[in-house]
């Protein structure tokens, strides 16, 4: 059965795209600990992220990295903080966290709410900042 | 001024380690969240892992990819968690953390008491795990 990630990719589920290219998509996390919480993902459905390909692995990281630095423009924080747990969706995926303090990764129960429309702000404005090239 | 991790690049404070390279560094956190707990490094020092050359920071990411696949057979877990928070040692620094369940992870600031005599065991038996070629 498709993760919902999966799910996600093929368009199957709505999502607030970020970024995208052949192997790797990010978009923002539904249950985010900060504005502008963003999920790093390969298409390839693996579930530990150290079982990828080391290929895939390292455009994976990469793809993240140009993310974050899109992220880091668009929503003003200290650092952009990451985080891979992996033990409910098994689909690898990598949280990138705009964080003002640790707390804010580390609180990781205590979700924001957001409605639709400032989500597609977020989206669009975090979208704008990321060069993928 | 020196960074501690650079102090414990240079020798200047003694560390566990469980890795190395001439690029890269891993070594046990001696305040872990749970046994395993590794700390990788660049040995250069830059603040934000997002600022790190591009070479040295997908090097980084293959350095602690290696170092997870040690860990995971050494330490009995059913993931390796990472974290990069980076708010209070300014040189960047990802967390590896065995784990059992995701709080292993969250609840960052409940450390374990480990003896000097297990950490150097821990650190013997991650290190005899790790395959850097």
């Amino acid at each position: 059965m498709s993760t919902i990630f999966t799910k996600i990719i093929n368009g199957e589920i709505p999502a607030f795209k970020v970024a995208e290219t052949d192997n790797f998509l990010a978009f923002l996390d539904i249950f985010p600990v900060a504005k502008g919480h963003t999920l790093v993902i390969p298409k390839k459905e693996v579930d530990d992220i150290f079982d990828l390909d080391p290929e895939i692995y390292t455009g994976l990281q990469v793809f993240a990295m140009k993310v974050a630095h899109g992220l880091r423009k668009a929503i003003p924080c200290k650092k952009i903080g990451t985080m891979v747990l992996g033990l409910e969706v098994p689909h690898a995926h990598i949280h990138l966290v705009p964080l003002q303090t640790e707390a804010d990764l580390l609180h990781f129960n205590q979700k924001l709410q957001v409605s639709k429309e400032e989500m597609e702000e977020i989206r669009k404005s975090i979208a704008a900042q990321i060069q993928l090239r």
